[in-house]
């Protein structure tokens, strides 16, 4: 399993702090709790500044390439060359070497967008740039429904710094069979994902064999990049959103939500899941 | 107290899909299931299109306010001038008029940054950037430690989309005795708390009298939105990173994690709150 590990004290991608602790009953404790780390990581393309995002500093090598790959900078892993870490008093640069193509590439979608400033969508200005090249995913492969539920299973001791702190989600990439393979955590669900994304292309995962479990709730962008990705099936232990459904319907992409323990619900393209027959037809509100 | 109103059979900012459900021992049922809406907004200043935020189309008023206050785009409420929606197949686009001042600012913010397109920190790119014009609170007021406790335990029966949907955070404003206020849902925990800023900003509330609730984790940015807004303390059911904490101890504010019943831990500045003299002093890991 390609996880981070950790050590008796000492946790990768967490600190202690000094904290003031008040229980029901107990009265207050002074205490060091484990706290995980949020870092600013600029990213810097042959040269050019082009974003920052708040990030766990774990992985960075993954979330570099993935989040490149999400977001359309590179259209293959083998257009980054290399990376590298340069760390200051204010966080980390990421200096990326990539291809020819992928630099022409993102001087063209800087020019075409020059000015934008706000957050949001990423280098997104007006709405009909929104839903931007979404495959539409191969059907084929069918799931047994248990093999959710064995991923789902396995999280709570893969996520050694949530785990620590509390404070991270975790996206994991696992086998038809719902075995976890890769598993990347970060404080921010969409960093963890990219973090996810760049592990499988750099190890030239094939992807479209398995499904992506997360432990946080599956919202447009979540779905939006599984299916950048080629991941035929996304399920989340939380909520999805409407667009998210839309999006997923959209793309062919089976859409689980509320995945915990044996329960799941199907949001759709459920018959990539081998689920049992209906034993009761319910309309509840 | 200001917050969504739900009817039986309708809830704003949702919507039913039919969904397949598994539960163990239940086998499969057909049943329709509320869905948290997520919606493109298009944020335009004067009719030039900024942003595009993904978000739950309630209290968008709020929202277009509480986002251009966050973001440092208006430096006051007066600035903004009236607010449009139009709806499309795409999205909502908000049309808002601004100040002269206002959007002498954003132009120049524009041109300062011509050339951004990525996401993460709102028009950041580079490290230097990252930490802009933080205020430093006044000290000042204490807090009965009660008062958290008494506001976490009014947000169930107040978050009528969670409770409908189980996909979106809230924010509340809270007096300084712990009642909340005012409150505002969304798929997003920067955009409910945008909301909430904006209508506190709104509605003339002198929001440095009271403290911030969140039902999520407390972020870098959560913390630098709640101190821009004048918010002395912000407490989080869930986790702060180690940026929050660094961020909130620079700002003067008191920052409180996993403030759940009767429960919490103070990360920073327990000045501000009244606790119990120690019971004990206890060092773990």
């Amino acid at each position: 399993m390609a996880s981070n590990s950790s050590k008796p004290g000492f946790c990768e991608g967490a600190r202690t702090l000094p904290v003031k602790r008040v229980r029901a009953g107990q009265g207050l404790e002074l205490m060091q709790d484990w706290v995980a780390d949020e870092v600013p990581v600029a990213l810097e393309y042959n040269g050019i500044s082009h974003a920052v995002m708040l990030a766990t500093p774990l992985d960075l090598e993954d979330f570099a390439l993935g989040f490149s790959l999400s977001e359309g900078i590179l259209s293959a892993a083998h257009e980054l060359y290399g990376v590298e870490e340069e760390a200051s008093e204010l966080g980390i640069t990421l200096h990326l070497r990539v291809a020819g193509e992928a630099f022409a590439r993102l001087k063209e979608r800087r020019r075409s967008m020059a000015g934008r400033t706000g957050c949001g969508l990423c280098g997104t200005e007006s709405l009909g740039q929104v839903a931007r090249n979404l495959p539409v995913l191969p059907g084929g492969q069918v799931l047994q429904r248990e093999a959710i539920s064995h991923a789902m299973a396995q999280f709570v001791d893969l996520q050694t710094l949530q785990q620590a702190t509390g404070a991270v989600h975790a996206a994991a990439w696992c086998s038809a069979d719902g075995e976890v393979q890769w598993l990347r955590e970060d404080v921010g669900r969409h960093n963890a994902l990219d973090k996810l994304i760049g592990a499988l292309a750099r190890h030239t995962v094939d992807a479209s064999q398995g499904f992506i479990a997360v432990t946080s709730r599956a919202s447009f962008e979540m779905v939006q990049k599984t299916a950048a990705a080629g991941v035929p099936l996304l399920a989340a232990v939380s909520a999805p959103t409407s667009f998210a459904v839309a999006t997923a319907t959209r793309a062919n992409m089976t859409l689980v939500g509320f995945a915990r323990q044996q329960d799941l619900v199907v949001y759709c393209h459920p018959e990539r899941l081998a689920l049992e027959h209906l034993s009761s037809a319910h309309h509840a509100h």
